[in-house]
């Protein structure tokens, strides 16, 4: 993989360039679709390419480890060839899935946390410390790695560095991430401080036990919400012979302004990442957050946004969305967008997915979520555009 | 709309012929994919087009009464505009889904009822009369026509010929069939004698409320499985002015060999049936059955089948289905089948087929389904070629 930056912003930290991989090339800033389970939901690979115009996908490393399996993928000729996607793809380290098992489920949280969230959280724990919250999660967290139990049947399961990146090779991704752990917004700064520790030493370790010879291997900056351990954290991931740096984390804790504490946290890390590497911000963002992390300094995004809205009928809009379910666009004639350009502007009403949805009919989800994306790839190349 | 034959069979009444609409041609004998609700569930416009192959589609008439309404369909343009298909457009008359709301429920019987079937319904209603049927049923069925309950909110509605032209005209297909009244394999002589004549009424009355300028009008014969009812039924409708012929019914009442039940409808039926105007066997069939009925003299079919078994991982074969479910194909690179030229089988395995039906993604319906379609139309073309 190689990195170039072709043009960087006066006004701000953003820059324009492109990521090369052996299938093809990434132009940055970049959002990247998420295919969980080797496809994007509802959309086949000819969509994704004419439809959207997607340049890249991401698949969820947990997900294939459990079904199909890693092995089986590797032995159907790896990723690429098994979901038919020739461009490049990306697979995550399962640390956030994993984290999803553990703290994410006993905190109930998401990426970014909401106060009615932070305050049920806070009720929920008030008389109980850390250790209780670990104790009712799906997951145990050791020097070694994480014990968990599938969410699909309840086997239990035990993932290394050296096993995220085993997973990883067989799947065959051409950017693939270190293993880590993703702390909590409602850990301490103990806790996080200790879990970042354990996710440097986990680096060190996907380091050494990576051997893709056409892959490229991200680190992971942790940290939490606490400004001493992101600048820590995103000095000793850039001190580290990584390809990238993937920024991880769930951000704020919903108590303030969750967009503006995501925003610190940016400002935190990215004047410690070296200029020469992409940034890639996992998880995230919507529409509206996109434009202003680029400025600081983000390279690509990958974000279930755009269909999981598409599937429950919300359709992206410069500003806010258009909800296709509640029946208000029954007779209406025009399309979701009448400046968009994606297929599904150009051929079909509000009516007609309202009726849709109304309707139960797959293709609701499948027409919201083209519109989704493309708007996605749209904004970015608006982005690319001003840079 | 013309039909034209431009070859007849010698070895049996099998033709193949071309039915023109203002939405462009189909070439007969033809499989016209199903999409009820204004779409071919899962199946967007431009890959029944191009990886489907479709001529056409047909769309029920009592569903789009109830959702979105006709009359919102026409003030959309129309159904063609609607779901911007702009090849030619079949509707149903109602009358199938009326009867599936009233005796079909009551005597729990599809298109081709099975022997268990037969058995369960005689089990059930030993000691009861017809009548008794009749009244535990969503509809009430009168000379003037039929009163119903909608499956989606139990209100109630009534179509009569008049009404079913109306929704018909508003809904703008090119080919639309007159009301009809469905009997039962499980209704006596009597009853079917009685339903019959009415229906013979209900044509009448179709063709006189018939305004459609731009629509071509198909009557409907039924008969049930009685042999001098379905030759009357036959020599009736053929005496009027429609443009083509429907055949309508459930065949056979699973005592027998259903199959060969329905073969002997269509032998006593279609020597009656004028040469000149196209035939249209109303809910059938199955590849194994098609090849057989065009012989016997049928044009065109429509049939939920592909996209059915599509959505339940069962793949058309040129014998039997392919279960995609079933979990044995996990690890195998084939396609669905070799020899297929589709989308689907020249782009995914087995394996990856396998992995999305049991990862609950709909891209497995959605690449089965465009599968079994472009199935159907190729097995279409065999068999206009072979005539």
């Amino acid at each position: 993989m190689k990195f170039k930056i072709l043009k960087k912003s006066k006004n701000s930290r953003a820059r324009r360039g492109v990521i090369e991989t052996d299938h093809g090339v990434i132009e940055t800033p970049a959002f990247v679709p998420v295919g969980t389970q080797a496809t994007v939901k509802g959309i086949t690979v000819d969509q994704l390419k004419k439809d959207v115009g997607a340049q890249t996908v991401l698949c969820n490393t947990y997900h294939l480890y459990l079904r199909p399996g890693d092995e089986t993928v590797k032995k159907m000729g790896g990723l690429h060839k098994f979901m038919n996607w020739d461009g490049p793809i990306w697979t995550d380290s399962g640390g956030f899935q994993v984290f999803s098992l553990g703290a994410g489920l006993v905190h109930n949280v998401g990426k970014l946390p909401s106060k009615s969230h932070a305050q049920a959280i806070e009720e929920k724990y008030k008389d109980q410390g850390e250790s209780e919250h670990a104790n009712k999660s799906f997951t145990k967290i050791t020097e070694n790695g994480v014990e968990f139990r599938s969410h699909l049947d309840g086997s239990k399961h035990f993932f290394t560095p050296e096993v995220s990146m085993k997973i990883q090779e067989n799947l065959g991704a051409d950017l693939i991430f270190a293993f880590d752990e993703c702390t909590s917004p409602f850990h301490d700064y103990e806790y996080t401080k200790r879990s970042m520790q354990r996710t440097h030493r986990w680096a060190e370790r996907s380091l050494k036990a990576f051997q893709g010879k056409k892959q490229a291997l991200y680190g992971i900056v942790q940290g939490g919400k606490y400004r001493d351990l992101r600048e820590a954290s995103a000095k000793f991931i850039a001190g580290l012979d990584f390809d990238g740096i993937g920024i991880g984390g769930v951000f704020g804790d919903g108590r303030g302004d969750t967009k503006k504490d995501m925003r610190n946290v940016m400002d935190w890390i990215l004047p410690h990442l070296p200029e020469n590497k992409p940034r890639h911000l996992l998880g995230i963002g919507s529409p509206e957050d996109i434009p202003g992390l680029v400025k600081q300094g983000i390279d690509t995004f990958d974000c279930v946004i755009p269909t999981r809205l598409g599937r429950t009928g919300e359709a992206l809009l410069a500003k806010g969305t258009l909800n296709l379910k509640a029946g208000k666009y029954l007779q209406d004639k025009n399309p979701i967008d009448k400046k968009c350009r994606c297929s599904t502007c150009q051929n079909y009403s509000r009516a007609y997915l309202t009726h849709l949805f109304k309707a139960h009919e797959m293709l609701g989800p499948i027409l919201t979520s083209i519109h989704n994306l493309y708007f996605m790839e749209e904004l970015m190349k608006g982005i690319r555009k001003s840079i």
